[in-house]
């Protein structure tokens, strides 16, 4: 454990609980627990350089920042995650009338996924707590990032996905040997199968925003984007971090939206990024829980069946909707409704104009774009990155039906100049 | 151009070419053509540490080893292409009783697939010549690696794959808006077919082995294992290169394995690594062409139909074959062949002990890896390295076959603990 780790805080009543005292949400109230750091001392003794000049390009790297020790399998997929690439989208600038677009393409880690931050260190956790049984319930991406990441460990993976979950990311799972339960109904469901098997069974329960350490994960995406801009801008390479001015994450659960954030904020505190960016969230039209909420103006979420083929963002509720929520209004950001039709439009435009290959939900960043240029928390000059969370290769059958059809030849004669 | 490229040399007559005279094979005997460079002037001038201490971290970075002028299309995915991971694989080091495995993780590449490397370098070649249209025959990997590095740009990438080629594959062309036909027959008929497009249209032909700039994409995979090998080895990180023992490559057309040894040649030729490793070549015993060379002790291929489940390496007849057969023998190394059934084995042995999820094609490296320990051409001692060559999302089906099923549950009740 990172000795400046001061506890776990409750996002409703604002306890604070000792990390070895409590595992998942806040005992008073069932609210989401969030990290919280002895920020001062860090701010003071940690040198930002100690992490930009690590040869390591993990997310391990991070270290200081990140409440468990580095597991020690060097050169594996577990301690090699992370560092994925930062692309630029020229086409889209041009396009759009934008500055700059970048995009965060975390369809690139080893299981094809985002997922995969969040994966790795509950992997860590459980091996400083000499667990042997991970459980998760997912729409499929973070079920396949544990699956992967267990292999080759002694930590054995027990995932519940809903039946409609997509057969790639089945196959995902399945093939990395972990213990599979696909649960008739939604993802929703499948989170409260899991929970009850883990207060059972003595499992330990990775599933998103009820454990508290995804979010830990998912912020390191955070804390790459600030370096790898300052990289790129030579007259600031110095300072090691630079915030971009929107972040554009899609919304289900809410936790990579609240983890991305928790990275920037976390920077900002330690005196390392001059400004925080403004966080654009978007939802499946199909999964509207979380727009309903930010419409409210509230942090009060019904439960509504989600119908959307962006499986990845099928929320009927969001497990972490608070901090995400939260995340939006305190940067002065927005949410905006990504419909089905959109985000196959979506994920043809990304392939097309920018090269990248991902799935609906992750698609839901460009409509976005879009969106968000169009009712102004996007500016002309504004630098903008898109957090891109899953591969194409997840769901086949939404990337054939976006994309134009084959055509079919015999000879010479039926091909067109 | 790179000014030290000397020519094109034919495999078979010997004959160098001109770069800027001969666009494909060689005119006399249509042998495959091998861009030589003025190696003894780069040994004498060219510092190695101007390549390792280059912080572009794409394959790039070896240009002044490569034939061409890196593309200006800063942090787009075609500038970004390379560094895939080095994994080692310490659980199949411990069942195997082998000292050191490494795996090339090429599936983390853009497209998901080693062919990155040499669509890369075709497209900057036809950036150099002016060209708009490129064309490709491909059991799909190469063809989704054109299609997804020309997004973007002002090419068009037109497509030629056999019926049989998975869904997954289709998909990842299609979405980036590529003109796809799908040729009745086989990957050699779909390379007919292209090959007589080309010359009707004027398109420029990336056909592997065809086009002699593919090898010049692929060797920098060899580079790359070099410099991450030298890089783990303290005692040895000032030389900036180290050769392994032993490189496993499955072998369809044979020019992943051309390209691969050639890197190591010439690394060996500039006095930068200190000896070659020995290479081993997996084909499909179901596409037999190859190895039946193979064991004939010539380089005479026959035209066989294959029938393999792995789309990747189902060549009716080897398109690099001589190259692929010189590399094998004069390293000292061997050819293995791999049933359907032993290539989905290995592709759950590699998902459940190394956490790495590839095509059946892709996990022949392994079949490789036990065969090679079992005939004798890897021994205790031995670090080899498996060149991965493609994700198991493009083929979803043969996961689904390879591994165990999901049980469905409708309550607690039916879970085991």
């Amino acid at each position: 454990m990172n000795p400046y780790l001061i506890g776990l805080r409750c996002s409703l009543c604002g306890t604070t609980h000792a990390p070895d005292e409590v595992t998942y949400t806040c005992p008073k109230d069932n609210g989401n627990l969030d990290a919280i750091y002895d920020y001062a001392h860090l701010a003071r003794y940690l040198d930002p350089r100690a992490i930009t000049h690590n040869p390591d390009r993990s997310l391990w790297r991070y270290a200081p920042l990140l409440p468990v020790v580095p597991p020690a399998a060097p050169h594996t997929p577990l301690a090699a995650l992370g560092g994925s690439p930062l692309y630029r989208a020229p086409a889209l600038e041009r396009a759009l009338g934008i500055r700059a677009v970048w995009m965060k393409d975390d369809s690139r880690l080893p299981s094809s996924s985002f997922k995969d931050r969040a994966s790795a260190m509950v992997i860590a956790r459980a091996m400083e707590m000499g667990i042997k049984t991970i459980c998760v319930a997912s729409t499929g991406n973070a079920a396949a990032a544990l699956a992967a990441l267990c292999a080759g460990t002694d930590l054995q993976a027990v995932i519940f996905v809903p039946e409609s979950t997509p057969e790639a990311k089945l196959a995902g799972i399945l093939i990395h040997g972990a213990r599979v339960y696909t649960v008739r109904g939604s993802y929703n469901d499948a989170v409260a199968l899991a929970e009850a098997a883990c207060r059972e069974f003595g499992w330990y329960n990775r599933s998103t925003g009820f454990n508290p350490y995804t979010r830990e994960g998912k912020k390191t995406a955070g804390f790459e984007i600030a370096e790898q801009l300052a990289r790129q801008d030579a007259r600031r390479a110095d300072s090691g971090f630079r915030a971009p001015d929107v972040v554009i994450v899609p919304v289900g659960d809410g936790n990579i939206i609240s983890g991305v954030h928790k990275g920037f904020r976390e920077l900002h505190m330690l005196g390392w990024i001059e400004h925080m960016p403004r966080f654009i969230g978007v939802t499946a039209a199909l999964a509207p829980s979380f727009y309903r909420a930010w419409q409210s103006g509230g942090e009060q979420f019904e439960t509504i069946p989600s119908q959307t083929i962006a499986s990845g963002i099928g929320t009927d509720r969001p497990c972490d909707g608070v901090m995400a929520l939260r995340a939006i209004r305190s940067t002065g950001g927005a949410v905006v409704e990504a419909t089905d039709e959109e985000m196959l439009d979506a994920m043809r435009k990304l392939a097309t104009r920018a090269g990248v290959f991902v799935e609906p939900a992750c698609a839901a960043a460009y409509v976005g774009l879009v969106k968000g240029r169009h009712i102004g928390v996007i500016g002309n000059d504004d630098e903008v990155v898109l957090q891109l969370t899953g591969s194409g290769f997840k769901d086949v059958r939404s990337a054939l039906r976006a994309a134009d059809k084959p055509i079919r030849v015999e000879s010479l004669a039926d091909v067109q100049p």
